[in-house]
C-alpha cells in the first residue's frame, strides 16, 4: 500500500524492525543510554541547544504540554489559526481558560503579519502566541515563522510553534529563528510510528512555565520529564518500542544527512505540485506558500471526494487523506514526508489520475 | 535477558513482530475494523459491557484520565494509599484541586476496611473514591475491592480502581464486583509494548463525568474517546503500532483462556514466593495479601540494593526492580506478569541466589 497521507507515514522495514527489540528496563542503564542519545539526536534535528522533552503521546499531547505549562487560566493570548490544526490550539486555549484573541485566516491562506501587529497592539496584555507552522489540513507551510519571533520578542510574548508536521522535513531553525517552544511528532517526518511528541523550550520558557502555578498539570508536566531525563529516565512508563524505532530512524536521518533529507522534500514536494497541476487541476495553497510535506488538492466540481478515496484505496493501492471539517468531501490530501521517494510519488500521482478517471474526471 | 521487572514485561516474539507490520492510516478502514477488535477483546478481558476507551499513554495517564474526567476542583474525594502508586493518586488529587481525605497504610499492608468506612462517615461529603488493586511498589494485592465498591456505593461514591498491574494477569470482575472506573496499562500482563492505557466507564461514571464541566481536559476527556471510537477512530492520532501489538496479544491471551492465565500467573507467583522463602528471605507483603504479579523482597541487613540489581543484571543476565522512595535499596521487586514461564521463575531464583552470593550473603 502507497501510504500518502500527511502521517502516520510508511515506517521503513529497519526501523519497523528496530521496534520489534527485546523489551527492556526503562528504569535501567539500556534505557538511559537510549534517551541520552536520541535527545541529543532530536536536538540535532531541532537545530537548538534549548532542552526537547521526549513525551509519550501524540502531537496533540504536546500541544496541550505547551497550554498547560505556559499559560495560565485568564492570560491573554493570541491564537493564529490557518486551518483545523490551528483551531485544535484555539480549542485548547478555550478550554484551559485563555483570554484568548483569535486570528483566523481564509483555507489556503497564511497568516498575514500586518493583522498579527495589529492585534498585538491592540492588546498589549497578550504575552503568548500560539502558530501553527505547516497547516496539514490546508497544505499551507507558513513563511512568516522568524518575522513573527521577532514580532512576538518585541512585546515581551513567548512564541510556540507547532511544527509538528514541519520540523524534520524541513528546516526549522530553532535557535537562528530564536523560536521558545516548538513542537513535532515521531508519525511525521520522523519515520516512527505514532506515539511519540516533542517540546523544545528555550530558558524564556521555562522561566514561564516555572512561575505559571495556577495551571494543574501532571502527565505533561514539562519541568518532571526535564529532571527524569537528567537521570536518564521518563517520569511516567515511555512507549519503549517506539523510542527504540525513533533511535534507528535518528540513525538513519544522519546517514542520509539532513541538508539531503530537506532536498529530498522540496523536490518531491514540487514533484507533486506539478504532477498535480499538469492534470488540470488546482491546489488549495497560494502559490509560494505551498507545503513541502503535504499537498491539498481541489476536487473538481462533481467529484465525490469520499468516493475517490475509496477508489483510491481499493483500485489503487494508495491512501489519500481527505480533507477534514468543512474541507470534507472538497479536497484530498497527498502526503509526501518521511520514507518518500520518486517512485512514491509517481506511483501516487498514477493513482490519482486513475481514481480520478474511474469516478468519472478526465485529467 | 530476563526481563523480571513488574512492567514492561517481556514482549513475546509473535506479538513484537506484529508491531513491524506495515504503518496504516489511523483514519482507514483497517484501523476501523482493529479498534472495534480490540476494545471487543479488552471489555472481555475487563468481564464488562461497560464503555472502555483506549489512550495513548502510559498507565499514569489513565490515572490522570480519571480524576480530570471525575473530578471538579473542590470536590471532596478519598484516596486510599497502600505504597508509590496510590501516593501518585494522593498527588494527582492535590494537583487537580481535589479536597482530598487522604488514608495510608504501611508498605506491606492492605487497606482496613474500618478506617475507610469511618473516614467515609466521618467526611459525608465524600463522592468519590480512588483506590489501588494492586500495589506494584509493595507488591500487595488488596482483597478489599468488592466490598469496598458496595460500601462506596452505599453512600451514592463512585469508586475509581487503579487495576493497571493486576488486570489480565488476575481476575478483576468489572460488572460483577460492580467497579465504576477501572485503569490498566499495555506493559503488564497484556504483554504488549508500554503506550496504551485502558479506562472502562460504566455508566454512573458518565453522569458524573458529564456534570463536571469545571475541570479542564483535552487529551483525556473521555467523551471525546468514546465518540471517536463510536467511527471507528480515536480523537487523536493512536499508537498504532502497539495497538497492532494489543491486537495480537489479546490472540493469544483468548486462545490460552483467560482462566489459564490466571491460574499460570497465581502457580508462578507461589513458586516465586516459595523459592524466595526457602531461601531464607522474607517478603515485604502480609501473608495472604501477595500479589501474584510481583513480589517484593525485603533484602538481608547489609545487603546492598543497588548492587545486588547491577550484578544479577551484569552476571545472572536477569533485570530486577529495586524499591521506590522509602524503600530504596531496602527491597527488590521480582515481576512475574504477563508472558512469564516456570523456567523464567527458576532462573530468576537462581539469579537471586547467585547475586546475593556474590554481594556476601548466604542464601
Amino acid at each position: 500500500m502507497n501510504l500518502r497521507i500527511p502521517g502516520p507515514t510508511t515506517v521503513p522495514a529497519e526501523i519497523a524492525q528496530a521496534g520489534a527489540a527485546d523489551m527492556i528496563n526503562h528504569r535501567g542503564p539500556e534505557f538511559a543510554a537510549m534517551i541520552e542519545r536520541t535527545t541529543a539526536g532530536v536536538k540535532k534535528v531541532y537545530m537548538t541547544e534549548n532542552d526537547v522533552m521526549t513525551l509519550t503521546s501524540s502531537g496533540t499531547g504536546a500541544m496541550e504540554a505547551a497550554v498547560v505549562n505556559l499559560m495560565a487560566p485568564g492570560d491573554e493570548v493570541l491564537v493564529i489559526s490557518i486551518g483545523e490544526f490551528g483551531d485544535r490550539l484555539i480549542n485548547l486555549v478555550r478550554i484551559y481558560g485563555g483570554k484568548g484573541t483569535e486570528l483566523k485566516f481564509d483555507q489556503g491562506l497564511a497568516a498575514d503579519m500586518n493583522q498579527i501587529e495589529a492585534a498585538l497592539k491592540a492588546n498589549p496584555g497578550i504575552k503568548l502566541v500560539l502558530v501553527t507552522h505547516n497547516e496539514t489540513s490546508t497544505g499551507v507551510m507558513q513563511p512568516i515563522i522568524p518575522d513573527l519571533a521577532k514580532l512576538v520578542h518585541s512585546v515581551d510574548g513567548l512564541l510556540v510553534v507547532d511544527a509538528i508536521s514541519s520540523l524534520s522535513s524541513v528546516p526549522v531553525k530553532v535557535d537562528e529563528w530564536d523560536l521558545d517552544v516548538v513542537l513535532s511528532g515521531s508519525q511525521k517526518g520522523w519515520m516512527t510510528a505514532p506515539g511519540l511528541a516533542f517540546v523544545s523550550m528555550n530558558e524564556r520558557a521555562w522561566a514561564r512555565a516555572d512561575a505559571n502555578k495556577s495551571q494543574a498539570r501532571f502527565y505533561f508536566d514539562l519541568r518532571r520529564h526535564q529532571a527524569s531525563a537528567l537521570t536518564g529516565q521518563t517520569p511516567w512508563t515511555p512507549a519503549v518500542s517506539v523510542w527504540f524505532q525513533l533511535d534507528k530512524a535518528l540513525d538513519m536521518m544522519f546517514a542520509e544527512g539532513m541538508d539531503n533529507v530537506y532536498e529530498r522534500h522540496h523536490r518531491l514536494a514540487s514533484m507533486t505540485r506539478n504532477g498535480v497541476k499538469a492534470m488540470g487541476l488546482s491546489l488549495l495553497a497560494t502559490e509560494g506558500i505551498e507545503s513541502d510535506t503535504v499537498t491539498a488538492i481541489k476536487l473538481p466540481e462533481g467529484v465525490d471526494g469520499q468516493k475517490l478515496l475509496k477508489v483510491a484505496q481499493d483500485q489503487f493501492n494508495t491512501v489519500f487523506a481527505g480533507g477534514q471539517g468543512s474541507l470534507r468531501g472538497k479536497i484530498i490530501r497527498f502526503g509526501h514526508l518521511g520514507w518518500v521517494h520518486e517512485e512514491d510519488i509517481t506511483a501516487g500521482l498514477d493513482a490519482l489520475r486513475g481514481s480520478l478517471a474511474e469516478v468519472g474526471y478526465k485529467a
